[in-house]
């Protein structure tokens, strides 16, 4: 590659699908059809699977008998399956359902904390701090997301400073993974730059993951920045699932089929078998009756 | 950016949508469309457009009528409006319409040269070598492609050394740009550091653009390698235009859109308007009834 540049030789993919993805379609699938797509992506080879959330049901149906997932499906040695816990409660049930790993959600800009979580930004750590002292406590591993990392939709570009920050205290409150999201997709190169070189002063790069959404089609740029800057754990979503379902082959999560066809063509490791990630993209798109929103599997599915 | 790695402060981009995106879609526009799309986009500021092509409009009904095109269009000072041109009778037609700039088109592939123009590699060097000399004679500038120089669908994997070796031969024989296409969409950023690199040994920067396709999602991230290797000139189509029409969302052309997205958000100047771009997106998406194939410019539609 580019003269003095290096990059990973392997890269952890944390498929986020079943859970970031299926949060965000219309269609709730049943927990039975949930089990077999984590399944099905566990034998695709993926190590860590974000397996579904324990939130009230009434809000989110998608994310319904997250408990009845987690006891089903066949648990892989050595991979992860790791599910959102808002709080305390939420924390219970992940245990007394066999989760050994769990995330929690923050924000970095205040009006999208109040908004998504009703809670400021302290009072969201503050309350981490407890949930993930216990889960810590019960043994089970964490991450934190911290969301709104480039841009708010409300208050617009969110500083490097006020992402960093949250990032720090979540990585001192425990949490064993912190990945940064750009939840409405406008990153770009320069500004991933930018904030790896601010977070690498407070995180080391084995605790930091990458949530890119394709929003723009920036996904693989800024894939490929955080790389240049010794990154190497990023998060992705099979068939690109959590697009807006209303504007076709609109983006949401950058797609697990973009991401490995970038990452295999260069050479860099990711235990991920291309032809059966698109076997689980294949089942989860007929039972959600939508096209991928993956330009690989596009490719892929119109031969 | 990145600790010792250069951008460019400045990059071209070479608007291919009234040729090569409206050349692959299935409704052919009047030249009257044609014409006011091509005003729109100069209105854009773009600096390059490529206006038509003079091909039989009997195997290419969309470019139709591209000496009216050119006669018709609102010429700015310091704008150049390419046409193809596949041998000595299209120049002839070129010229008479006013063209002060053509583009011919070659392959590195053999298979694809001899299906698609019909001529071995070798005969359509020959073909151009004079093409560009009458071209070169009668005081235009003449660009040339080279297609298939990542994979072709017919052989495969393209050797660097043969798409190296066409670009020479298209350097030699006059022509003041030299177009890389990524004809099918399977170029990713470790393939084009490794042909860039050899590319850099035959012709300088200054005369060298990438043409991708964002078939894959690796569009962006392409044009990121490009740039960190110095260099400046890259080929996108407003609105994506160009791609697979009966896959909702599928990707041809690198979308204009996207492309000035990470640009102007890296701080790299293109002088062209996103705003007075989006109007001529609309105004031929319109045309076409179709939806973009971009992912910055359906953000900014869904608005």
């Amino acid at each position: 590659m580019i003269a003095s540049i290096k990059l990973p030789k392997r890269v952890r993919i944390v498929e986020v699908g079943p859970r970031d993805g299926l949060q965000n379609e219309p269609v709730a699938l049943s927990w039975q059809d949930r089990t077999q797509f984590i399944d099905l992506l566990s034998a695709a080879g993926f190590s860590a699977i974000e397996a579904g959330a324990f939130v009230k049901p009434s809000l989110v149906p998608q994310m319904a008998d997250t408990g009845d997932v987690l006891k089903a499906i066949q648990r892989n040695l050595g991979v992860r399956y790791p599910v959102l816990v808002p709080n305390a409660k939420g924390l219970q049930l992940a245990v007394e359902s066999g989760a050994q790993e769990i995330a929690v959600f923050a924000a970095a800009s205040e009006s999208f904390s109040q908004k998504n979580i009703n809670m400021t930004i302290e009072q969201s750590l503050a309350n981490y701090a407890e949930v993930v002292a216990q889960a810590k406590g019960a043994g089970l591993w964490v991450r934190a997301y911290v969301s709104t990392a480039f841009d708010c939709p409300y208050e617009g570009a969110v500083p490097v400073k006020a992402v960093s920050s949250v990032a720090n205290q979540l990585g001192k409150i425990g949490a064993d993974e912190i990945a940064i999201g750009d939840t409405i997709g406008t990153a770009t190169p320069a500004r991933v730059s930018k904030l790896t070189d601010s977070l690498l002063r407070v995180i080391p790069p084995e605790r930091l993951a990458y949530h890119f959404h394709d929003t723009r089609g920036m996904a693989a740029a800024n894939v490929l920045t955080a790389m240049l800057h010794g990154i190497w754990i990023f998060d992705s979503s099979a068939a690109g699932l959590g697009g807006c379902p209303f504007a076709p082959g609109a983006a949401g999560n950058l797609a697990s089929e973009d991401l490995l066809y970038m990452l295999s063509e260069m050479g860099i490791e990711t235990g991920v078998d291309i032809e059966k990630l698109t076997e689980a993209s294949r089942f989860v798109l007929e039972k959600l009756h939508r096209p991928a929103a993956s330009r690989t599997l596009q490719a892929i599915l119109s031969k």
